[in-house]
């Protein structure tokens, strides 16, 4: 048994970047903040290699958090080959979209009168009842739309939303030809949405037929990387996608809030997934516990910052 | 502002029943030991009340940890009505039907060793491999011998497997006509069996034709309550459901080891659920933070000494 | 790498017995449940062994959530020869003993109204301003009588306050002569009372003296074992003080809520207690992750059932 | 119930300030980065009012994870009026001021190899034994020298072994005569130092008689703020400190990565602490759940830079 380097007790200094923060953080060396520094070191190596498919699993409610943003611009700067995402990250990406809005709230208050005055609560963000009547109308929209070209895969339908919508992750996907994968589409409002247009008519969606793209994307991957936000069904649908093909991750990055000892997926270390082989023996691979509203953007403003873009 | 009922210390008895212990934590009424007794009064009351249709969504690495059979045979007492759940729980399910086991095992170990060995993890549980070569012939020849009727209802297809299992989940399901939705399938090796078989055949599943059923399910019900057992896609599934009805959920209990202030869905409170208006204003309603693998048998062994069955 | 036992599905029955559920637990044997029913094989066996010196470490708010009754019931058994506590959960002690009580309140209200109804919460239990001015009256009272003996060490204090009660954790430890250490009296209501005295009296206390003592058990000790309740200060006094003997603790359990990625004492694991020597590197160790007003009672009531007493 | 400002998105930029991230964050306003970005405005206006008694609450394992710098340099700025601290954050403090290291380390491994390498873990931090040797000759000298003097109240010994330290928060405090409190002394390293020194002579420390300090400081403050890292003793000594006098705290910033539904004080919201006013009914106060080693740089970071300094 060996030490490392030395902790080095972190110095700020007003107006540092935060990229000197996390290299700080890095310098400590402990606990999570060291894993977020290690994370950066690992997701820049990630997006610095151009033989890596880079992966985005997009779990929790991240854009209602604002978190969206980051993510349409990683998809902008291209450092994103593949997202899966769940339903509701998407649902909200296109309600901000439709140019509305979520707005800052409480937690202290009752939902009681929350629910009469027609205000849906994410924990302390509000998001009123109106904005799902103008997705309502959108999607029923899209749906008549585009249900003439016979049951779409859900990578193909949310690639036409995205050429539909000004903004937002699905657009900046869709003008970059980046997939976006949502496994568990009909465990959201689209789902919902889809749902009720079969009521009257056809269904316009297949939910099945884009594992074959995903695993295409697995095994033609000379090199994979993933970062992983918020664990759920993108975690495991990315991992199991890359579980098929002969080889697993070589790079990946986890931020979530949960943890290991509970037996669930979305806190299991990725130590843990080495035994499975959806990464490999040799893969550089770290968890940040703790809540992505804060390491999500610590990670991504650091990394750009020493990748320059 | 008032005080409740005194907070009574807890008398333990050498030989007492569960029931006897979760009454004397209801008495103490404190943290998370106050909310499972107040859940076992919500389940029971829900159990009891036979105007109520009963969802119990399962997530979480349940299967594996041994809680397979408490779902089993709750089943098969006839207090599920709805079962939704996670691929995973049902993967593993099918794997002990099909007679091959989970093992005890460790967190402390190499898990690079592990995979030369042909062991996956799962926490401090093992799985040998062959068991999913076990389960690739039985899902195989499961999908050959029902493809012939078309691209099945995920739930239909269910209730095959389960016609073809002695035992399980699934089996109990099957048996009682208990409906099994897995709205996210292709998010497990189900969905990776189906599109292996889909590399040589036609599709065997049609993944969103069961909202239909989800749906009038929840429009039926004249009063609806629900199990939570580990959030995620299942925990979602349902709720999402009954906000498409005039009413919501007038009993809900939920098991979870997740935290609120992540903002995301598997720790968010049941109140918060009453902004939606997936649950009533008036509903009875708690949570339980803590490991299922601890609050799920507590929960359904005082609930089933109370009803005496 | 190999195996363990298989994973044996729990199989509840209505009117189980604690000790048969924890048992079930032990055969399914996964995570937290897992570690809850080695607990029990652990602190059972070091209740049997009649060489160990059994140790107690209670922090967080266990009386005020009604699990004070446990401890003392343990005391009063004579399966506890040392008593590490804060000074809190001896302060709540005292005022359930003097005939004060908490009661059962509710997370979902304005602290300013409780503020102005005089009631102080502790998650969601209530206690009465009131209660303190009893508690002031019995501490200043006390203080005035035992005074003239000079400062008391601590430990001697506490019993002399046993002796002066009725029931209780003070009260069963006095009157089996069970020391009780609280390291940190200063930092509660107890090291208030006392600076109140200290205005117009001579210190009555005199806090470091017990460390002789406490020594004085690790290193007299043939083996020793550990409860740990919530962690804080009585576990860190505890382990420390074995840290300067030759020796370790040989059974070790420990109950909390917190997560060892922090960095914190409280959520370290008990491994870690291995590389300081705190406890041997053979030892029967187990860590719970989980509110104890849930692991605490199905723990003891369990090792109880199997003892028989 | 009304909607706030609207969430806007987060937008990175590379070579942002800590303090810009810091601003986005608060833009975008949701769970713990939305809760950050309020600490940051209320330790800002905490520091910037002269009127206000500055409280520093130290706990968790702080210093072994180079977050020791971030506290001596808020003492060094003028930043810090009084300081609580747990006794083995200055342990370590002492550690790192006579020279001796932290490590970085690893979970990863065995602890019995690592207590045969005389080497201690503190999650993934490395300190060698060899530090607790110069430890221990420094202590037993400083208490050699100091015992002529009688019983020190510990806040003084504290500052006469900053005044013998060439760095770190104890020397910083020392040269400033900001007072240090470690209420649990007798619950750490310096405490067992004491233990052993008293082997042989009579005892250097009062522990108690700090408290009279402490409550004037508490009586004299015209207002008062307070900034918790990691709960434990230091949260509640400051907090009960307050509790006595007329008023509470005005401004109360709390990092913690505890939760409050286990009813235990290191968790629990401030909120709670209105309800015993230990903070007044109209404090600014917050909560941000997370990893210090994550939250304490970004905090100060982004207030110094908004003070500039």
């Amino acid at each position: 048994m060996e030490c490392g380097e030395p902790v080095e007790q972190v110095v700020l200094r007003p107006g540092m970047t935060v990229g000197e923060l996390v290299a700080a953080m890095g310098r400590a060396g402990a606990y999570n903040g060291g894993a977020l520094a290690k994370a950066t070191d690992i997701y820049e190596a990630m997006l610095r290699d151009r033989q890596v498919t880079r992966f985005l699993g997009l779990a929790g409610a991240m854009v209602p958090a604002g978190m969206g943003r980051i993510v349409s611009d990683l998809i902008d700067g291209g450092f994103v080959d593949v997202l899966v995402s769940t339903g509701a990250n998407l649902t909200h990406d296109i309600i901000e979209a439709l140019g509305c809005r979520h707005y800052h709230g409480t937690v202290s208050c009752s939902d009681v009168d929350l629910r009469e005055a027609e205000i849906n609560r994410i924990y302390d963000v509000f998001l009123p009842n109106e904005s799902f009547i103008r997705f309502e109308e959108f999607m029923q929209e899209r749906f008549d739309a585009l249900s003439s070209r016979g049951p779409l895969p859900v990578r193909e339908f949310l690639s036409e939303l995205g050429l539909a919508l000004p903004s937002g992750i699905l657009a900046s996907a869709a003008r970059r030809s980046v997939p976006v994968f949502c496994p568990a589409v009909a465990d959201s409002m689209i789902g919902l949405q889809h749902w009720l247009f079969t009521q009257a008519h056809r269904p316009a969606l297949d939910a099945l037929s884009d594992m074959n793209d995903l695993l295409s994307l697995c095994f033609d991957a000379r090199s994979a990387g993933v970062l992983i936000v918020g664990g759920g069904v993108p975690k495991n649908y990315i991992l199991q996608g890359m579980l098929m093909t002969p080889r697993g991750f070589d790079y990946a990055v986890q931020l979530t809030g949960d943890r290991p000892d509970l037996g669930g997926l979305s806190g299991a270390t990725l130590d843990e997934a080495r035994s499975w082989g959806k990464i490999t023996a040799t893969a550089r691979a770290v968890t940040v516990y703790g809540d992505a509203t804060i390491t999500l953007p610590l990670l991504v403003a650091a990394v750009r910052e020493r990748i320059g873009v």
